[in-house]
């Protein structure tokens, strides 16, 4: 059963993502480390004690719908009111709205934690951030006075409906229309599929946010416009009022996150209500509806990294213990009375390694787009620097986690053997959830174009070149640092470094002769390559912390492995940026 | 929906796997090339037209068991029958009893069209064909003459039982016991777990060979005897007479492969017959069970990396036309009206480019290890060497066939999208099952040991080494084909063929030395090195062939986008193998 790590988490926020320095130069206002560390701690145990218990029932009942009703699985509405009293849903919310307006490091931090308990379950909340996010940000007074007290302190969840069957990641082509009321609402009509917690029965209201396009607006992405649509419309004095003319039509039957309603949603059907159209409000300006999802994306993608992140911890817990049961065979060296524990075959010992290493570089990753994010909010000199940095580092920490998550969940799966594969065991639920963090909220192919295209020109390009040359910094470090412990690693990272430069002055070069189909063609190797740079860099920077605190829990064993076992791979994906174009290009023929 | 792919399947047998040599060469006796596309072709139509409609409702409905009768899912019943009434049962069966005794190359290109279609159902023969292969070799006059007849028509169906759930990779450990009967017959009592097709309704009887020990066994894997132990006992005409006393206790809950029915079974509890016991026949001698598995040990490896190819084939085949179908976005250069193909966008290009060339490379690797097996068992002076050669090839095909299963049917959910995710689609299916592959049969752990420790040293390190000779040789032809098609492959070809050796020189040394750990360590990654090499020699070589005969149907494409984006991996495979163990070996403190 999965245990949340607080320690290590702790760790890599202080000493890794930046979190330590950012507290002593007292940049993140009033808090202090004993509030880090004693939120952390609760909601660890709120994610092991209530959430990690209810995930097996939730996989194997799913969400379930029965006259337009969904029905959660046993026991998550309570522990969802469970979720709501421990004040969990307002963790970075404005504090005018009962929110605790916290870093988003601590967040990101419990998050984890959370959807390491059940990806399914912690959905919910990750929703509703970001409406609240949505409304805070570009929601009128009124909008925000009515909805936003009840969704931070979750009464009321939140949604976003963007997806439409031929509208996925081209979001231009959407259909779903809204038309104006005099009274200064709208009436939406239209379809919207994947409607994650589109309907459920823990809330007494679920806040609806609709792209829609009005009936003069342009074509594409700059005539679409965001409207909040309440499953139940509100009275002015916050009761609530009539159903609205809205509706879940059905469930998905989905690979994995069972417990999490996947829904589609029908507005403006005439089902409810005395008029059809399902009644909503405007966020934002007209036809700047994309523009307002933008401001929050980095958070949602984020958000879905921490899913990675959450199901390599869980994974690699459940992993780990199955291999330091489970004897089987003798392994070389083994000393015992008959077999070994599975754990000490070289080959099961590179697996679960291997499984570590992704995970804490994938946490790692993460929580230092959080920093930057926090960083950003800050006004001042710094201010651009951290928004790009947290931009530059939003696609990477969203695929390479989210890849992480697949690959380290199917490791699991093999190192339980046959047990792996049956389900009652756990390891294969892993998996299964894992496999749609890679492909929503901006597919990992999209966010690869979005790194290379948008990302690497930020600032001319010296946004990306200052970052390497800060990851040379850490390598000098470990260079400087004269402990063996660290084997190759310096010179490992020097090469992954310069790999990383090369692919980097490649493709700004190649965007710069606007040969987009050619820079395209490596965007996914890579991101890759910057991940697992990344990965290397700041298990070392954990590595050099642990060093000065005079600990030995592994941190620099387990950056030697990565160094000198993972990072070989960098001048592979150098190479299919730097020359893999011309091929992909002419194997074309295959698929036409 | 899938269609068997008999052109690719027959090129690939004659052009690059060396049927055509042995067709030629009449080394495959009466067996002409008419037959072979013959046998191809209905082989496909069967798998296209029968199987694969019926792997959905397979999948969804599983199969159930009630009151100790396992129910197939609607359908699979009449499917087995026309499986039968095809004769597609004793493809390589001794003719003595029925069979065709067509070479394991047919039977192979057979099975992998029928594992596209259904891997779940496709199972039940592939055990039957293990079993019909075990007594073949190695049960009595007297037991061929009652089992095998029918077992080769596939009236009734075998089953191998040898898991126990302290005893998986480990079978030295297995409790199954046998008792000695002065008939000659002996009782058996145990439990045996995931017993493939261990009970159904498919078939009037069920033949199990089972793995037991005797009384007076010594310990270890040296006393276990294997035992033929039929769901009902078999009068001497042949008709069928009591129960004989064992059943299947339960079903398990699994990942994948739902409508294949994998069984707990319980021998000699008492339920049927009277007196307790499952009566049983040896197969072979006493305390020489395990040999005789292993001498099927090679055909049921290859059979499973069959499933690797099959689901690779599948999951491309349904990822390809879907990504011509789905317009999304506009690629760069598109000059179509409105959105593109996505199989328009590099980085969809990329995934089903790299699905292709792994489907090709694990379906190359496969069917010559099938060739080898056949050239294996004509006497004379190349006997040796073609037995050398498929024992060599065995781990590499079920590994990276394995492998390459769950990473394709992977990339294929992520070419779908959010669309991939649902159920219905039917991409997710193919890596439940795929998921199995890797874990069953001998762990792809296992088979990488089996490599290091068992093959590498055949002839003294010859038979491996002669090998990459030949692998060279290819490299050279296509240095010498002077065709610019293939851009950069002959160096990147001799790039990997240098990184083989010198890995494999550096493990045998290490062997030699007897550092088993450090040998082991880079066990794995030296198997999916063996296996990127072979796929890019295997692709030129097609690539070749196509030159030859005057075609263009991307052959030289392909493999040129192989050798130039896949192979830039064997430099990391090789510097894990060669430099990963010291780094490995020192962060195992992590896992204490």
């Amino acid at each position: 059963m999965y245990k949340a790590p607080v320690e290590e988490i702790a760790f890599t926020l202080k000493h890794v993502a930046g979190m330590g320095e950012a507290l002593s130069k007292g940049l993140l206002g009033d808090l202090g480390e004993d509030l880090v560390d004693a939120i952390l701690a609760e909601a660890g145990r709120f994610a092991t004690e209530e959430v990690a218990p209810l995930a097996e029932i939730g996989d194997r009942q799913g969400a379930r719908l029965a006259d337009g009703e969904v029905r959660l699985p046993d026991g998550w509405r309570d522990l969802y009111r469970n979720w709501i009293a421990g004040g969990w849903n307002g963790l970075t919310a404005p504090e005018a709205f009962g929110g605790q307006a916290l870093p988003h490091m601590l967040n990101v931090a419990a998050l984890e934690m959370w959807n390491s308990g059940s990806m399914a379950f912690a959905l919910a909340p990750t929703l509703t951030m970001g409406a609240i996010e949505a409304v805070s940000a570009h929601g009128s007074a009124a909008l925000k006075d009515k909805y936003l007290e009840k969704m931070v302190s979750g009464e009321w969840t939140g949604t976003m409906n963007l997806t439409e069957p031929h509208a996925g990641s081209d979001l231009g082509v959407l259909k779903a229309r809204a038309e104006r009321r005099s009274d200064g609402s709208y009436r939406l009509f239209g379809q919207k599929i994947f409607i994650t917690w589109g309907e459920h029965d823990a809330a007494e209201n679920i806040i609806h946010l609709v792209l829609a396009r009005l009936p003069d607006a342009p074509a594409g992405t700059r005539g679409i416009s965001l409207f909040l649509v309440p499953k139940f419309l509100v009275n002015d004095d916050g009761s609530l009022g009539a159903r609205n003319d809205l509706f879940c039509h059905s469930l998905e039957h989905k690979l994995g996150i069972h417990g999490s309603p996947t829904c589609t949603m029908i507005y403006g059907d005439g089902k409810f209500g005395d008029e059809k159209g399902a009644v909503g409000w405007l966020i934002g300006e007209e036809n700047k509806g994309l523009a307002c999802m933008f401001t929050m994306m980095n958070n949602a993608r984020l958000a879905v990294g921490m899913q990675g992140v959450a199901i390599c911890e869980a994974a690699t817990q459940k992993a780990v213990a199955y291999a330091r049961e489970r004897t089987q065979g003798r392994a070389p060296g083994w000393s015992g009375a008959g077999m070994s524990p599975i754990v000490e075959h070289p080959d099961v010992a590179r697996m679960l390694l291997t499984m570590k290493a992704l995970t804490q570089g994938a946490r790692a990753i993460s929580y230092a787009c959080a920093h930057a994010i926090d960083m950003s909010h800050r006004a001042g000199e710094g201010h651009r620097h951290w928004q790009e940095r947290a931009a530059l580092l939003t696609p990477i920490a969203k695929s390479f986690s989210t890849e992480a998550g697949v690959d380290v969940a199917s490791l699991g799966i093999q190192v339980h053997g046959g047990m792996g594969f049956i389900e009652e065991t756990g390891a294969a639920r892993y998996l299964r959830d894992a496999r749609i963090a890679p492909i929503y909220e901006g597919t990992n192919g999209i966010q690869a174009i979005d790194l290379v295209t948008r990302k690497l020109p930020l600032s001319g390009g010296d946004q990306v070149k200052g970052f390497i040359a800060e990851l040379r910094e850490i390598a000098d470090s470990v260079r400087c640092s004269n402990l063996d412990g660290f084997g190759d690693t310096a010179a490992r990272l020097d090469a992954g470094i310069a790999d990383l430069e090369q692919a980097t002055d490649w493709l700004l070069k190649t965007l710069a002769d606007e040969k987009a189909a050619e820079a395209l063609s490596g965007a996914t190797p890579y991101q890759r390559l910057f991940g697992l740079v990344l990965t290397g860099c700041y298990l070392a920077k954990g590595g050099l912390a642990e060093s000065g605190d005079g600990g030995s829990d592994g941190r620099i064993a387990l950056c030697r492995f990565a160094a000198e076992n993972l990072l070989a791979e960098t001048a592979a994906l150098r190479d299919r940026v730097v020359n893999g174009a011309a091929s992909l290009a002419a194997a074309r023929i295959l698929l036409a």
